[in-house]
């Protein structure tokens, strides 16, 4: 086997990885063998020169190959499983899971923590009193397999891709997070080894997003699709806005009563849409396209399932949930109607707040984030509340505050934002 | 001061760096609190978006500041040093540094170890009975300052912009040896922290050269004049053949002999007219235009001090040279006109017989090496030896031969192949 240099000097150049060469550069980095320098070197050579389809699968699979490959295939119901590319307000997640579950798929679906800007499912959910985020495998077996239950939302296993974690960590501190087939393959090597039958990612695109346009998304969806479908999954992505966040809110506490609105039957307009969106893509892609998850909403199934699944992992649905100590309102200046509120700056408050964090591993405030009264479209008036800022620790309100210069417009004219942009997939519905 | 992540992004996104951006970045990294893993990724970056004349400047003088820089200015001549980029059969150092130092100039000529297909001057002069390479600051002056000798070749100490001791390391086993500034700044931070007055720079160009082309060659050529000239060393620069080896010889031991020859007045015409040529370029840099080294050559004066520059560092001049054990002899196959020796075919073959060395550390042979007995032009005829090849340890004249495969060509017309290709100085003369 050729060694580390010749195979980033390969790259470098513009020369294609074959199977064989990528595999063995994933397992002795894994191992320690090739040295993190030169797979930061590596990683660089890959954002300037890219990977072809063929070198994105090898990358992909190389990593799964690294750790464990869950089998779900001895469960009694189709298993799909849904990921976003991370957005603000994203709390899509908490109902959509138990949505999909009562409309009877099974639902596996492994989260990560928030970072910078964007929130994380699992933080969202340890702001249920009681509940955790740490399964065995043999629990998450358990409560998929169950009938009264079928979804659950947890922390991927250290065993699952561990080639990928210490990649992303690598990407992270040189500057290399930043290449679509990179991005692609840690994306997927989670979910593909995770096992579930189909899976639907949610590709966020706008200023609050990774991916700052469409041309940008619809590559990186592009590139997730075909290593799903390659490796067997059924796979369909949406690129979905994120220009403007999603709901009302952006917090952890604050994201879990907005959900449970939404499992109520209510809920912010575009949260409803873009869940029964992505449970009418998870439920085709797993088969069960005949029902229709609105309905399941009304009558109540998906707010049961959602109570059985939190109390599968020790929440107690009923109990209060945390609320900030502080709060600080921030007023409009104008009267008019709203045209533009940017997400990444709400993102950032909110983690300013408490609610998210800068490094991995800092804790979060349950009740902090920041709510606002408004959406793009909504008729403001200057003098009354636009947002309101939650912290247990009010000295952040000015970070907080800072933040948010500048990132609302008032005008005439309400803007024109659909919210689901285009829709990649190999199987049509 | 910005993070390292920031700069290497800004690097990577086209960003010019700043001089203070570019000073922190080394002087952090050769503390370790920027690690190789950010390094080598900047590295890369810089592989691909290249640096402005600016950044490679403050890249420079920051790997200087990690060091000490030596002061010459004492000494009661002026001070001259040449640098070849390595090529194969390249001893012009042996009989250059006395010749200029004949002709009324102090030459401190701080040389480094083989590597690879090309040899090292410190590797030849230690087959010279009783020279040592490793000189104290003091010692170094002494002999400088010493109007019988006046020339010092000598392994450049660790306190010599250590940062790029450390950076050419990481480059090494990172696939970013090859870029142009950080070359040019890798070499130049050591010859003007040498503190020389004038700089003559052999910029090797063809197949047997880092440079394989004239147009990389040239870039180079002038980065590194424009760095010497902008930190106050008269610098100049000559692109020059390497397409065929050198002289008629490759190897330690072999290559003193060869340049003893040139000494005493004969010597292949090649490395005469190399040797005379730098030589005039360093009298002109150096202000002493008026004399001819060719006269000097000629009247013994450069002989002279070759002794005395061996004596001064404890070589025994009269000491018979080391030979090889053990010879091969590779017989020509066709009969007419050379035209074709292909310099990287013979150092690697070189090298392989125990000439060189793969990995910094190894030990090398001072008898080892390959003699040619044509060069391109000559006649050869078939059945007649053609080159000889020299080691301790004849299993290596397998690998040997298999490196010389293909190597040489022959034909009816002699090759025009002009020695010097171009001349890049801001000095006229």
């Amino acid at each position: 086997m050729a060694d580390a240099v010749s195979l980033i000097t390969a790259k470098r150049d513009g020369r294609e990885l074959t199977d064989d060469e990528i595999g063995w550069l994933i397992a002795s980095y894994t191992r320690g063998e090739v040295a993190d320098e030169q797979m930061s070197a590596l990683a660089m050579a890959i954002v300037f020169r890219g990977m072809t389809r063929a070198e994105t699968a090898a990358w992909t699979h190389a990593m799964i190959r690294t750790g464990r490959r869950m089998d779900l295939s001895a469960l009694p119901r189709p298993t799909v499983d849904k990921h976003s590319t991370g957005g603000v307000g994203d709390k899509i997640t908490l109902p959509l899971a138990p949505l999909v579950a009562a409309c009877g798929a099974a639902v596996p679906q492994l989260s990560g923590r928030g970072l910078g800007h964007t929130g994380g499912t699992l933080d969202k959910l340890e702001s249920v009193p009681g509940w955790r985020a740490d399964l065995a495998p043999a629990e998450i077996d358990a409560i998929l397999a169950d009938p009264a239950v079928g979804a659950v939302v947890c922390a991927a296993g250290a065993d699952l891709a561990p080639a990928d974690r210490k990649l992303y960590a690598l990407r992270d501190v040189t500057g290399t997070v930043e290449s679509i087939p990179l991005i692609a393959s840690s994306i997927m090597s989670k979910k593909i080894a995770e096992g579930a039958g189909a899976l639907v990612l949610d590709v966020k695109v706008g200023s609050g997003a990774f991916m700052k346009n469409v041309a940008d998304a619809r590559e990186l969806a592009t590139t997730m699709v075909e290593l799903g479908v390659d490796a067997g999954v059924r796979t369909v992505a949406l690129l979905t806005a994120m220009d403007s966040p999603l709901g009302y809110t952006a917090g952890n506490a604050l994201e879990v009563a907005e959900s449970v609105e939404v499992l109520a039957g209510g809920g912010p307009a575009d949260v409803v849409e873009l869940t029964l969106t992505l449970a009418r893509e998870m439920l085709c892609a797993a088969g069960l396209d005949g029902l229709d998850p609105a309905e399941a909403l009304r009558d109540g199934r998906a707010m049961d399932r959602w109570r059985a699944m939190l109390r599968a992992q020790g929440g107690d649905p009923t109990a209060a949930l945390p609320t900030a100590r502080e709060r600080d309102v921030v007023t409009a200046t104008e009267s008019g109607v709203l045209t533009r509120l940017d997400a990444m700056a709400v993102g950032v408050a909110a983690s300013r707040l408490g609610a998210g964090r800068e490094r991995q591993g800092q804790p979060v405030q349950s009740g902090a984030g920041v709510t606002w009264h408004a959406r793009p479209g909504d008729l403001v008036v200057a003098g009354q509340p636009l947002l309101t800022l939650h912290t247990d620790t009010p000295a952040r309100f000015a970070a907080a505050r800072a933040a948010l210069d500048g990132a609302w417009s008032v005008g005439d004219t309400p803007p024109e934002e659909p919210l689901v942009i285009d829709r990649i997939g190999l199987v049509q519905v």
